[in-house]
């Protein structure tokens, strides 16, 4: 418990970094064994790709770094709930947690726009954990899109 | 429709590309007013890497050549109903049309293992369809994991 709110620390100044490259600030932490495996952050609209959230990166970096596609003893700590696309990959990848900070009501692909639980015939099931800097992500979150509203 | 059967023959092609380098027989296209922006296939093995499938490769392919992550205006066929994160991926994409083969009864997160018209606050809602080749794309999956099975 401790330790999964250092690496959520991790993945929060991620989402700062996001923040300050004018992206939606996300940010995540991929461990194994107790070594930050990859960090990374949002980078959408700089990469021109809307495939790359920070859940994508620190996947991406991940299986470079085993030379393999199996994340099995392998734990994700994200800032918000990841998307549909996220929480395939994930899935996809066989991580073994999911822990993420605060909650996507519109796009949450784990508790909120569906139930993962009652998705039918998953060939993987990773724990689930939330909560954690669920706050400070919130508001990083919030300042990010007032500001943006501001600008307009 | 006749464009869509010469579209899916183009992913079939793809798919059978796939299968020669012992992947799992699947592929796709993206099409943009009448002009094939890319084509791929499952390189999942290959790139030790679950999220290579052939939908991920070819979006990454359209949003290099285009220079922007949206695909408004771009169709995708692919022989196989997308999974969790492909779908999500197209969604993110913001992709006109998913046109599919076969379903995946037990991957398919469109039709089969979730119904993603029941998925609430989708901000994007791309047209689809299936059927078009199913028999060819399903008779290529069945003789790659029958083959696997036998060398087992």
């Amino acid at each position: 418990m401790e330790q999964d709110h250092y690496y959520m620390e991790l993945a929060l100044e991620e989402a700062r970094l996001a923040y300050q490259e004018d992206e939606v600030p996300i940010g995540a932490v991929i461990v194994r064994n107790g070594e930050v495996l990859a960090r990374d952050h949002n980078r959408k609209e700089r990469d021109q790709n809307a495939m790359h959230h920070a859940e994508v990166m620190v996947i991406q970096e991940a299986v470079r770094k085993l030379g393999t596609w199996h994340l099995e003893d392998c734990d994700l700590y994200v800032t918000l709930e990841p998307c549909l696309m996220c929480t395939g990959a994930l899935i996809n990848s066989r991580i073994r947690r999911i822990i993420f900070a605060a909650r996507d009501p519109k796009g949450g692909a784990i508790l909120s726009s569906l139930l993962l639980s009652e998705v039918r015939n998953l060939n993987h099931h990773p724990e689930i954990a939330e909560g954690i800097c669920k706050d400070e992500s919130s508001r990083l979150l919030k300042d990010y899109f007032k500001e943006k509203r501001k600008n307009k």
